[in-house]
């Protein structure tokens, strides 16, 4: 590989929020669709994203078990970083991109999925969140630590943290 | 273009409180005044940084209109992301930079401007905001999707997403 | 230095929360125990993750000396961006890591030193809270400008904002 060649977007994840996660699919399903190679790296609250919906509320003490209640997570349930008010300021972002045919964070994910996008799990927000791999949805199957997201970073042209 | 000439910057902006836009303005400018080629992609929040101040309260529905109208947006008008404090913070920050002769957020747009920095709107969000070009400073040219925002990062060397 | 061994990660800490304060120890820490030439670059409320412990409250006036109160920082007295809950979810939070064995931000900080991370403040935000270079801790010995992180950005192959 010459490095003219070293092509390729990675994406970290570490935001529990709608608007942000919207942010991140888009650019990540836009440099898809244009062949690149693309991994999102979920760490912290931006495994909230990748969660089942259906979610577990957690194992191994009370601590975790709490954590997860307030974390139920799933791309359903996301909320605004501004404007919530209450949900009714996300519930109306979201009747406006239906409106203007944007697709919803659960069809980005898909559609990421069908691109090719690598979604990727940190394992240390795992333990540190008691979840484990079946806790995820099935379009994310690694689950790796931050040694392996600076590896795919160096090889690769655009870097964000969002 | 050898790797090596590879170069410039490229910021997307996707938040919309002063702090933020003061960050993304500064290395913006430092990057633009070492004869770098600077993009500033504004989505989202981020596009309240670059409204023109008397703003419209918006078109094409009741949902778009209140948008604008809680996003009245125009660079005077950003708050700080902690310790608003009802305004009093936003305002003390203003002071202080001022008397240590740091330049407004308005200033530093017109910096920008004069330094040859590209500042370009997301389509997409613009749609969603129900915001078309004249809602924007003169200083904003260009409305581009998110695959343009990918190809000029990937001949940038520097990527970042505030 | 031939461009495939441009090598190097930057990261612009801009928040002072410990979750993502958290994140950027950790990417930084990763790479740094690869060999990789880490900067780190501390601005805006990121000062508080580095500042001392003992802080001074300050110094020029009342507005800076406003700031400096309810900017206390110290690695210790950051606070979750979420699920903060009046200090109990951040307790919760720094318990669950020390069961699972995963170091504090403290130990974090000295291990990046102990890497060879450097730790760089902004001095234009160093101003702005009217804080000098005693005030920070002392693994932090470089104290520079906008310009300087944009030449150190440009020679690294990873740049983040956090």
């Amino acid at each position: 590989m010459t490095p003219l060649e070293k092509k390729g977007v990675t994406i970290v994840v570490f935001s529990g929020e709608l608007d942000r996660a919207l942010a991140a699919f888009n650019i990540a399903n836009a440099a898809a669709s244009m062949d690149l190679p693309v991994t999102m790296f979920f760490t912290f609250w931006g495994l909230n994203v990748i969660k089942k919906e259906e979610g577990k509320v957690g194992s191994g003490g009370w601590m975790k078990r709490m954590m997860n209640v307030l974390n139920r997570g799933g791309a359903k349930r996301l909320k605004l970083s501004r404007m919530n008010m209450g949900g009714m300021g996300t519930a109306m972002m979201k009747k406006l991109m239906a409106g203007h045919n944007i697709p919803s964070l659960r069809e980005m994910i898909e559609m990421a999925s069908g691109l090719g996008v690598r979604m990727v799990a940190c394992t240390t927000s795992m333990a540190l969140m008691g979840l484990s791999e079946e806790d995820f949805i099935p379009e994310v199957r690694e689950f790796v630590g931050a040694a392996t997201y600076v590896g795919d970073a160096l090889d690769s042209e655009v870097n964000l943290f969002i």
